[in-house]
């Protein structure tokens, strides 16, 4: 039943346990943070393409956190590699001007975002069959604040944070199959990224691609998943449908 | 509104995150375990003093953790020091021919305990003025069975396991403030057990007592608070109406 057409390997053991990516596999970061980055800019009368602002504050993160997992820099969670991308982005638009609260409210924007139209339904639906958790680079302060403001029916949240180590690193994937008291080949990634979900697949996971053709926006880099992952799916309520649920 | 009439100390911050001890404060961990000890009974044939022998594995629990705590064996989470436990007393009960499935099963008996009932309606309640956690010793795997269970709607899970130190060491108390970045003043610990609160109340966390007469049965031992936790309360629900929610 875990085996779509698409599978290139046979997963004869049933998942006990789906965790699933969070910043675009379950929330719409760019409709979020482009809102906020306009509600800003009204209050503060700085104007800019906000669109391209919140392009170029997520192609931050992927350097940052590189500069976290090769050691170059201490520990530092996912708000704080935002308020330090923020800061220099706020410099590169004209923007250096704002005020301190005017920062923390725009780092805040990651804590509340919303949920896909498929999520919260297909969420539920799995919960009934499997235990449903997030394994998200976003910090555990941050993901409650999301859980809290999207709804998100997850029975946990696990975090880089709480391993020290960034996603794709393997500590993350085995660290939250080590919690959960599951060997890997129990445990499916849900995500919308390949890179992701292939760093999972390595270290033994499950791996399931959910299409979010829009989550870089209208004419944005879309990932279309990869042969190598067992699973294709349009969105969490497919994917429920897809694992019997 | 935070101080009660048995408050000692001034609370003018306002908590944002409420933490919950687990066992005994929301759940029924005796009624629960008896209950998985007569059905082990029913099917293997022994009989014994059930309760008595709950009660046992009960108390192994703090001297288990302390050797934990004081370093003289290594991290070990709840379930394995269960485990151990429950060995050396199927043998003293004379009930040592008990075999690996049977052991297996009552060691999850832990994971599947019912909610006292004004948990789940109180929950509810609090969760909408504040963040609701757990801060349990149990360890992860067994808190998100206990969560399915007992439906107890909390944002967050937070175990000793995630800290390697069991309560009352500070590093859970303050490692979970930690991850909900929160200053512990901003924080209460919710609790049945006056020393779990004593010892979050010197790490700086506001402190609740959740009176549970009934936690070690009819005629057993009673915590009855201390003059010096912040608030008491019958229950989960009357704690909710305490704090306005």
């Amino acid at each position: 039943m875990l085996v779509g057409e698409t599978a290139k390997r046979s997963c004869s053991t049933v998942a006990t346990a789906l965790l699933f990516d969070v910043f675009g596999t379950l929330v719409d970061w760019r409709g979020g943070v482009i809102e906020a980055l306009r509600t800003f800019a009204a209050r503060t009368g700085i104007s800019a393409d906000w669109a391209a602002f919140a392009d170029d504050w997520r192609a931050a993160y992927g350097p940052s956190m590189d500069r976290v997992r090769r050691g170059e820099v201490g520990w530092q969670n996912l708000d704080a590699l935002h308020a330090a991308s923020l800061a220099e982005l706020l410099e590169r638009y004209g923007a250096g001007d704002a005020g301190g609260e005017e920062r923390a409210r725009l780092v805040k924007a990651w804590h509340a975002l919303r949920p896909w139209p498929d999520v919260v339904g297909g969420l539920e639906r799995l919960r009934r069959r499997f235990i449903v958790a997030s394994l998200s680079n976003g910090n555990i302060a941050l993901q409650i604040d999301l859980r809290r403001h999207a709804e998100l029916p997850l029975d946990m949240l696990f975090s880089a944070e709480l391993f020290g180590h960034y996603k794709p690193d393997p500590q993350t994937y085995l660290g939250a199959c080590a919690l959960l008291d599951l060997r890997p080949e129990r445990v499916m990634l849900v995500a919308a990224h390949t890179g992701d979900l292939l760093a999972a697949q390595a270290c033994g996971l499950q791996t399931a691609f959910i299409a979010r053709p829009l989550e870089h926006g209208v004419g944005g880099a879309v990932d279309t998943g990869s042969a190598a992952v067992d699973l294709h799916a349009d969105g969490i309520d497919a994917l429920a449908q897809r694992l019997g649920a």
